[in-house]
C-alpha cells in the first residue's frame, strides 16, 4: 500500500530531516525586534530554496513587513493550503537558557530525545513536519497526493500586521478547499488533537507619564505623583476578587459552554493539579467556579505580559521615575468584539489617570475568537488518521492561544481550517530552553502522511 | 585682611580648580554596580594623590566594600572633620544624556555656565568646593586655619554598607569638634541654607515568584497566577485615597511640625506651583492637607523606585512571567524606627501574597531620621558667613533626601554635623544630564573660605 511505503521512507529519512530542521533553527528570525530583520529574510530564503529543490514553484513575496513565502505544487485530488510561520519569539531572559537558543541540538530528555532551541516547537519544527511528509510522498510516488499551496508567514509572533492586506490582495491565489495549520499541540503526550475553538487576542501597551524627567525620590518624594503608583492601581483594578475581568462590557458576547462540548471535555480527564503542578503552582487563579479547561479554552482573560519603570538594575537608586509602562493582553472568546473592548479598556484606564499624568496607548493586535465548523467530513477523516498514528484516539479540543489566521481564512478566503499540531505542554514555547520532542517531529511527519492519504 | 587674600586667590585659581574637578568627574565611580569597582578605586586614589600633594597625610583605607579616603592636616583652631562622597549614581537611561556622562564639559546654560556630567553636583563638585577652599587658604597663609580631618566615602549611593563598622573601628581617629558635610543644596538660587533636619531611609526590594518558569499567556492565561497582578495589588495598597501610607504603625513617632519651625518655613515663601511646574506637574500628590515643604522635608513617604517583570523590549510577547520585582523606599522622619517598619511592611506584603506565590525581600539600607542641635554658636556663625557671600540671608531648613551620615556622626562619634551645600533644584542629580552651576562651584569654594574664617 502506498501509505506504508511513505511511512517507511519517513522513518529512513529522519536523520536528514533533522539536519534540515537544524539549519532552519540556526537562523535567529525574531520578528518582533527589528535588529533581526535580515535574519527573518534569510529564513524566508531558506524555505524558498527548500521548496524549490523539490519542484515546488516557490517565491518570497514582499510585504511592508517581513516577506511571505508562497509555494504551489500540482497534484491529484483536492486543493489543500498549508500554513505555518518561520518567525520566532525573542529569547530573553537569555541567562536562563542552558545553551545558545540558536545553536540547536538533540538532547536526552526524561521522556526521550528532544530538539532544543528557539523555534523548535513554535513553529519551525511543526512547519517542517508537513514539509517533510510532502517530501517523502513525492520521493516515493513521484508526485503529491493533492494540489498544494504552501503559505509561510514571518510576522506571527509580532501581531501579523501584513497578513490581512496580503490575504485580501492574493485571495484568489490562496483560496483552497481546506486550510491545514500546524501551530497547536497534542492534548497530552498520548492523545492527538484537532483544535476547533480558538481564543482571539487584544494586545495593548499603556504608558503613564508624570514628571517631565526622572526625579530624586528624596527631593520630590511625597509631593510629586509617581507613575508606578498610577499604573499599579490600574493593573490591580483589572480583576475583581473573584478573578473576573472588570473592564466594562467585557463579558458581552461570552456564552456558556454548550452541554455536549462540556461533556466531551469532561471525558478528557484533564488533570488540573498535574497541569499546574508542572509549572510549580497548585491553585487555579482565574474566575472562581470554572473548570481548568474552561479557563484556558473557553473563557476570556486579561494578563499583564510585562511591566517596567524606574531603576531595575543591580542595587538601588532612589529615583522617582517620569514614566511607567505595561504590556497587557486580553484573550477573547465567542463574539467578544476586540475593537469595542479596546475602547472600553482605554476609557477605564483614562478614568484612573490623575490630572497630572497622561496616558498613551499602543496597539499590539486585535483579533476575534474563532470556532471551526466540523461538519466537513474531512475533520472526521483526519481525526481517524491521527488516531491510527498515536496511542489514544484524537479529540476535538479548544485552545487558549490565539491563532487569528484561522479566523482570517474564514472571513477573507471563505475556507475552514484544520488545526493539527504535535507540541507538548512542556515544550516551553515563548520561554527559555524551548524544545520539541523528537517523537513529536517524527510522529508528526508520519501523521501528516496519514492525513494526506485520508483526505485524498 | 586674610580672608580677602584667600578669596582673591580662589577667584584667580578657578580655571585650575575646574580642571581638577573635570579629572575627577571623568572617573565613572558608580558604586551600586560592581562592574565599576576598579573605577571607584581609581577615584579614591585620585583624592589621596590630590590631598597628599598639598601636605595632607592621606591614605586609602580598605573596607569590605569601596575604600574610604582619610586625610589629616594640622592647623590652628578647632578640629573640623569634612565629609563628602566620591561615588556617583548609575547613568541609565543613557540615551537621555545629551553627552557622555563621564566626559564632562562646561556648557552655557540659561542661568549661566554649568558643569555637565555625572557627579558634578552629587557629590564630586560639592566635595571639591571644600578641598579647593583649603588649598587656597594654605597657598595664601602657608597653613590651615583649623585642624582638619578629611573623610571621603565611596558607598553613599549604594546604602553605605561599610560606613557604620568603619566609624566604630576608627571613632577615636575621626572624632572632631564638629563635622562639615557638603551634600545638600541652596534653598533657592539666591538663598543659601544650612540643613538641620534630615529624613531617614528604608530601602526594600521585593520579588514575587509564581510559576517556576515563564509561561505562554495563551496556554496558561486565566488559570495560572500572574506575579505582576500580585505585585500591582501590593503597590496599589501602599497608599490610601488621601495619600497616606498604609503600612501598619507607619506614623508611629511622626510628630507635628513645631509652630516656630512652621512659621520659619512659611516665611521662606516656597512656591509650590513653581517647584512642581518645573518638572511638569501641577498637583501635590502627597498627604492631603499638608504644605509642600512639609511633604518634602518633615513628612514620611513611600515611593516605588523601580519595577520590572516579563517582556519589556520592543513589540509584544505573550508571556505570563514567573516573577515580578519592585524597589521601594520609605523616607522616615522623627523617631520612626526603620527596623520596626521593615518588619511591619514585610508582614503586610506577606499577607497579600497568595498561597501559590512566594515573596523574597532584599535590604537596601535602613537609617533613622536626624535633626541637628543648632544651639552650638558655630551654626549661627556659619549662617552669617554664608549670608555674606550670597544675595539673600542663609536659612536653617529641612531636607527630603536622606543623608544618614549625620545621624551616625551623632550616635557613633557623638558630634554634630553642619550640612552646607550649593546644589540647585534643577541640577538633575540621579537623573540624566546632571549639572552643577559654575556659580555653585565658585561661590561654594568662597563660602567655605568664609565659614573657615568664621569658625576659627
Amino acid at each position: 500500500m502506498s501509505l506504508d511505503a511513505v511511512l517507511a521512507r519517513i522513518d529512513a529519512d529522519l536523520p536528514a530531516a533533522l539536519d534540515r530542521l537544524m539549519a532552519l533553527l540556526r537562523i535567529p528570525s525574531i520578528s518582533t525586534d527589528s535588529n533581526y530583520d535580515a535574519d527573518c529574510d534569510r529564513a524566508a530564503d531558506w524555505l524558498v530554496a527548500d521548496l524549490t529543490s523539490r519542484g515546488v514553484e516557490a517565491a518570497k513575496r514582499p510585504t511592508p513587513g517581513k516577506p511571505m513565502v508562497i509555494g504551489h505544487a500540482a497534484g491529484d485530488g483536492p486543493h489543500l493550503m498549508f500554513y505555518g510561520h518561520y518567525d520566532v519569539q525573542p529569547v530573553d531572559p537569555l541567562e536562563l537558557w542552558a545553551r545558545d537558543p540558536f545553536d540547536p541540538a538533540v538532547e536526552d530528555g526524561p521522556a526521550g530525545k528532544v530538539i532544543r532551541g528557539r523555534g523548535s516547537s513554535d513553529d519551525k519544527g511543526q512547519l517542517m513536519t508537513f514539509v517533510e511528509a510532502c517530501r517523502a510522498w513525492k520521493a516515493v510516488h513521484g508526485r503529491l497526493p493533492a494540489r498544494l499551496t504552501f503559505f509561510f508567514e514571518g510576522e506571527e509572533e509580532s501581531g501579523s500586521p501584513s497578513l490581512v492586506p496580503f490575504l485580501k490582495e492574493n485571495a484568489d491565489e490562496l483560496r483552497a478547499d481546506l486550510a491545514l495549520i500546524c501551530d497547536t499541540g497534542l492534548f497530552d503526550p498520548r492523545t492527538p488533537a484537532i483544535t476547533t475553538m480558538l481564543r482571539g487576542l487584544l494586545g495593548q501597551e499603556i504608558t503613564i507619564r508624570g514628571p517631565n524627567k526622572d526625579l530624586h525620590s528624596g527631593m520630590y518624594g511625597g509631593i510629586a505623583m509617581n507613575p508606578i503608583r498610577v499604573l499599579a492601581r490600574i493593573i490591580a483594578a483589572l480583576h475583581d476578587d473573584r478573578g473576573r475581568v472588570t473592564v466594562p462590557g467585557f463579558y458581552d458576547g461570552v456564552a456558556e459552554l454548550p452541554a455536549e462540548i462540556a461533556a466531551q471535555w469532561d471525558a478528557l480527564g484533564f488533570d488540573e493539579s498535574a497541569f499546574l503542578g508542572e509549572v510549580g503552582l497548585s491553585e487555579k487563579a482565574g474566575e472562581q467556579g470554572r473548570s481548568g479547561l474552561e479557563m484556558i479554552w473557553s473563557r476570556p482573560t486579561c494578563e499583564i505580559n510585562g511591566i517596567t519603570s524606574g531603576y531595575t538594575g543591580k542595587g538601588f537608586k532612589t529615583v522617582l521615575p517620569s514614566q511607567a509602562s505595561a504590556k497587557i493582553s486580553f484573550r477573547l472568546v465567542g463574539s467578544q468584539d476586540p475593537l469595542a473592548l479596546r475602547e472600553s479598556f482605554r476609557a477605564m484606564v483614562r478614568g484612573m489617570v490623575p490630572a497630572d499624568c497622561t496616558v498613551e496607548f499602543a496597539d499590539h493586535g486585535a483579533s476575534p475568537a474563532s470556532a471551526m465548523s466540523t461538519d466537513d467530513p474531512a475533520f472526521e477523516a483526519a481525526r481517524q488518521a491521527l488516531s491510527d498514528e498515536w496511542p489514544n484516539p484524537a479529540a476535538f479540543i479548544g485552545s487558549g492561544g490565539s491563532i487569528p489566521i484561522a479566523g482570517y481564512f474564514q472571513s477573507i478566503l471563505g475556507i475552514e481550517s484544520m488545526l493539527i499540531g504535535f507540541g507538548k505542554d512542556d515544550d516551553q514555547i515563548h520561554s527559555p530552553n524551548e524544545k520539541y520532542d523528537l517523537e513529536s517531529f517524527h510522529k508528526g511527519i508520519r501523521s501528516w502522511a496519514r492525513i494526506l492519504a485520508a483526505l485524498t
